[in-house]
């Protein structure tokens, strides 16, 4: 950590020397894409940054940096160059309102009352590349860093507030500001208990195109409809990052789940410049919020590894999602546990509730922390442990409960309910015993037995649930359109039958609904497919002829029975009940694409074999269309970098659907940081001075 | 008209000799894609169609058609093949409501008194291709039609009906029965007028792309947010057509507008199967309403050709979009007079406002009716005729007002404000002298002046409005998104004018504001690509490299004022006001695009020498890559037939957004119909009995 790169600096000498020419050029900061530091435009960073806004009580750490960058264009001139000042100071005013005099600035050790070795000085260095020509040419850019972190403070008395970081740098005293918000909590409590859907990638064009295959239409009129269709609010929620307009999941969650912006792969903490992924400064999740104000009981459920980004925000806290182990050695414990030297007072107290995939974290090897046992560590912390739809079915909640379903992610809708054979031969049994986890619970039947273990265990508190449809980012990924739309098809089923089990259980009227996505992933239907015509043709260009669009679009397919359309080709695989397609296979299939992939084959049809890989490694080291899938389609050439093997997310504002108590401020346009106020609003778990 | 297919018809002896052989194949309807006739599954067809929901004294025309295939899958065997039922009948019945007993069905001429020669027998026949494959093999199918029709009806009680068509098919008696709903109208006028926006073709992905290059955002918050983000109501509306799911701008304004699903390129009539585009059957438009029940004025804005379909469906019935002429005679006379033997005793009376492009059908000569001078005709009905925006200006609302500013489509935002210089040379004058029309008002300066004309000719009746950015949809078809963006954010930056114009004038309270878009176009934002990287590189693969997705999509290039990026190599071409990009030509650009293209470039740059042509022909007679565009781009596939030369539309519900008085009826999902029943109810213009 405490590294700092010279002139001197043999590692970095060969480099220096290289650049230092360029220390004269004028400042030539692009800075729009490869950033120094994100959130940091100054030479002096603060976190929480500037626009940050907080829920009256609600724990965050301060994390403080002052960069000296050695070469490059913001290096400047002069003696001073690389020498980042360890003296810097920061301090915090309250904004008055209505034009008032602004209050002192307060040193932040008085302003917070620190105590112990909080603020300890610290430094490191790190390197970056400014662009991609200097990426090329292997031009690093040295940065110098002294750092500050204060844990786990809070603001409680609600308004503006300007913090202030006074460095110097290159001989000048400069000033980095932050404008803080603290928002006035809500003081009545609205909804007793909160389910929060998340579909990740999930954007209107897909909930569109998923109503076209599984509602019947007659001359332009649905005869049914989505269950999404029929909540009580809609809204559209924006979802980029804190230093980029495209998001991950990771980031987005925590922006969702602590009402903050922040940097790609991150969970609950802003990304600090230093090689720590543990010591980014942390915020406190609206789960835990719910532990400590409520005392009731949390539950998370996903069809994605238990570990991933998503369901993994909630309870853990670190700026490298790639941390599973850990994620689940914090989601079980705390943070401090983790990381002693950084004080974390709050945690999720282990989750009433956990069920998703993900066994690898669990079972002891590679994949664990420490390589421990987690089935165990989780049965030691009084858990019962599932591992299949059978077992699942026989949780009563007496316990917390942990059920594991698969290695990795779970199975698809697809192929849990149509394309069944897929299911063998994988290997992927969460008992790590290389059977086939054949017998995996589906998102409807993993939530309805999460609604029963939390309200049994919420004694009269309530309850806070997440529930992820996971698989319809990761199918969109794979440009598996098919399986993409049936994995939102179950989380609308899901919803529909939540409803009702909470209306039949007597809770629907205490419970809020939030249904929403956490970034867009670009999809549309642009017209039907003849696919026998297309599989007949010789040449790409005729294949392209297969394509009806507008008038020549038709009618979906998917809803007309095989039986009726007996010249249609079609495999048949059983009819599904409604809100489903009856089949998934006709002649006439719905066209659709999207404008960033890497090179592919397109044919419009689903793949049986199981989840698309739409492109594999080629001669020159990048992807090239995948040669051993959709042979009978047509290829379409990509356009993105060419080490990108899949689809990627795109920008659009994606939809929020909500119903119960607290629906109605779901309504409109808003950043997706609003959600979280909006849910902690809800629960009021904001506490003012 | 009266031509009968037989077998020993000499046109199509050979096409019928050579299929008599399939003539006894089971039945192999595919009718997904390629259809006999939309909306008439059955050989029995109604129009208005099974599931018709009409507004209560709604006018309306009645079409019946029997149809008897020749050949081919329907046709079925025996002596009366092709040979349709000349003795059909039609009835109508009440479907009493709670279970009661459901009212006789009554004889068509009885049920609405027709008089006079209403219901004469007519026939006629039509061919068509079953599939691609037919089509290919010029397989031509024959249908003959016995068919009638009745004008100008309406349903005056609220309810359900069930309408029955009986005839013989194959010897066998067959009832294709249709399900009519009559609304329950709104018996008090919320709203005073009107301004219904439509962005034509404007999804929320590119809402979200436009206001990331327009709105300055500070760590993930925006500073400043668009019009259309903080309207009081939001909702989204689905857009299908209905025998096909993609629709066109003709039918999905004849939704809007008539609360009436219809196929691609009708405007405000069902789609028949005769030869006559002008006999298929009417439906009442929202403004013939508006003008027959308050008689206040009506206003029509757009920055198309004001003949194009979305102008041209609120005051003319046809099912080919492409008769011009004929639109702007019946915009200014009525239907009645244009085909006087289909009486239909409702128009527009001339819309006292008329502001876009077109003067093709205007200036006297090949593209105006009869060849007349309709600048002329205009001006004996009573018109003051303006050709450019200084002239615009002096209109003062005494007379009706007419102005049309250029040939063909108005000129684009971005090349209005931008790049002015590609107004040159245009030779699109709306006198049509052949000089350039370089003083173009732009939408706010139409839809401005719109307004003061209505206000000023309402005398307290109130007035419609429809005022639609054309250019979204035409220059997402071009693919030149900065173009599309340019025109959104002119829409936005509309809105905003007029709510705060409508305050001004004191009408903000009684004016309901509505803006949406009639059908989705494929678009979406996946990252940012470094301009200047890309066009530096040699080859495709290494061109793509240049796109930075997630993190790397960086921030916004749009915002940020060039000089303080010094070394993005960008084009300065003036800073714009607020709402609207500093620059255009950022070193780091969005890197947008959609699966749905002809061949093409991509290079993510502005076209600076206007709107893009980004496929032209090719040696095998269709679009490949336009050589002569981009070149410093890489090229991208297509996967559309090459017979496309332009993107295409797409399937996503587009968004609803709305003001004032009635605005609370727009929030969440709906049909595009019901936006008719949504204005025609805040304006009362329901009639029960």
């Amino acid at each position: 950590m405490a590294t700092t790169i010279t002139k001197a600096n043999t590692k970095l000498l060969s480099l220096l020397l290289l650049l230092a020419t360029s220390l004269t050029l004028p400042n030539l900061v692009s800075a729009q894409t490869f950033q120094r530091l994100g959130a940091c435009p100054t030479l002096g960073c603060i976190f929480p940054p500037d626009q940050t806004d907080f829920l009256a009580g609600q724990l965050f750490d301060l994390r403080l940096e002052v960069h000296a960058p050695v070469n490059g264009t913001e290096a400047g001139t002069g003696a001073g160059v690389g020498v980042p000042d360890e003296g810097f100071s920061f301090c915090v005013a309250k904004v008055q309102e209505g034009g008032g005099k602004t209050g002192e600035c307060v040193d932040v050790g008085k302003y917070f009352k620190v105590k112990g070795d909080a603020g300890a000085l610290e430094k490191w260095s790190f390197t970056y590349y400014e662009d991609l020509f200097a990426r090329d040419a292997g031009t690093l850019t040295g940065v110098n860093v002294a750092a500050k972190a204060y844990r786990a403070l809070s603001l409680n008395d609600p308004g503006h507030y300007q913090a202030k970081l006074s460095y110097t740098s290159g001989g000048v005293k400069q000033n980095t500001v932050a404008n803080w918000i603290v928002r006035e909590p809500a003081k009545k409590r609205k909804a007793k208990n909160v389910l929060f859907f998340i579909g990740d990638g999930m954007t209107q064009p897909m909930i569109t195109a998923s109503r076209l295959i599984a509602h019947k239409s007659i001359n332009g009129k649905y005869q049914t409809l989505m269950q999404l269709d029929q909540m009580e609010a809609l809204g559209l929620q924006m979802t980029h990052s804190i230093d980029s307009f495209i998001t991950d999941s990771a980031n987005s969650a925590t922006a969702l789940y602590t009402g903050k912006k922040s940097g790609v792969n991150a969970l609950g903490v802003w990304v600090d410049s230093s090689k720590d992924v543990f010591d980014d400064p942390k915020v406190e999740t609206i789960a835990e919020l719910f532990r400590r104000r409520t005392g009731g009981p949390v539950g998370i459920v996903s069809t994605a590894y238990i570990a991933d980004a998503t369901p993994g925000a909630l309870c853990s806290h670190t700026r490298d999602r790639s941390q599973s182990a850990s994620v689940v050695f914090e989601t079980l414990y705390n943070a401090t546990s983790l990381t002693p030297k950084y004080d974390w007072p709050t945690s999720c107290k282990g989750p009433d509730v956990l069920f998703g995939g993900g066994a690898e974290q669990f079972i002891a090897g590679a994949g664990s922390y420490n390589g421990t046992d987690f089935y165990k560590a989780f049965e030691k912390e009084g858990y019962q442990v599932v591992y299949d739809n059978t077992q699942l079915k026989t949780v009563d909640g007496k316990k917390k409960a942990l059920g594991i379903f698969s290695v990795g992610n779970m199975a698809k809708w697809v192929d849990r309910n149509v394309l069944t054979e897929n299911l063998k031969g994988q290997k992927n049994s969460p008992t790590g015993d290389g059977s086939d986890a054949l017998d995996q619970p589906g998102l409807k039947d993993m939530t309805l037995k999460a609604i029963d273990v939390l309200q049994k265990r919420s004694a009269g508190k309530g309850w806070f649930m997440m529930s992820e449809a996971a698989s319809i980012d990761k199918m969109m990924h794979a440009m598996d359109y098919d399986r993409a739309l049936g994995e939102l098809l179950e989380l609308d089923d899901t919803v529909r039958a939540s409803i009702e089990h909470l209306e039949k259980i007597g809770e629907l009227d205490n419970t809020l609904i939030v249904v929403t996505a956490d970034h867009g992933h670009g999809f549309d239907v642009f017209g039907g497919a003849d696919t026998k015509y297309l599989a007949a043709q010789t040449t790409d260009r005729k294949k392209r002829g297969a394509v009806g669009t507008y008038r020549n679009s038709g009618l979906s397919g998917y809803t007309v029975a095989p039986d009726s359309l007996p010249n249609n080709q079609s495999v048949v695989y059983g009819a599904q009940g409604p809100n489903f397609p009856v089949q998934w296979s006709p002649r006439y299939a719905y066209a659709a694409g999207f404008g960033a992939s890497p090179d592919h084959r397109e044919s419009y049809t689903i793949n049986e074999k199981g989840p698309r890989t739409p492109a594999t490694k080629g001669d020159d080291g990048g992807y090239v269309a995948n040669p051993a899938e959709h042979t009978h389609g047509f290829s379409v050439s990509g356009t993105i970098p060419i080490d990108e093997s899949q689809g990627v997310h795109s920008l659009q504002d994606v939809p929020v659907y909500a119903k119960g108590p607290g629906a109605e401020t779901f309504r409109g346009v808003y950043n997706s940081v609003d959600i979280f106020f909006k849910i902690a609003d809800a629960l009021a778990l904001g506490k003012a001075n």
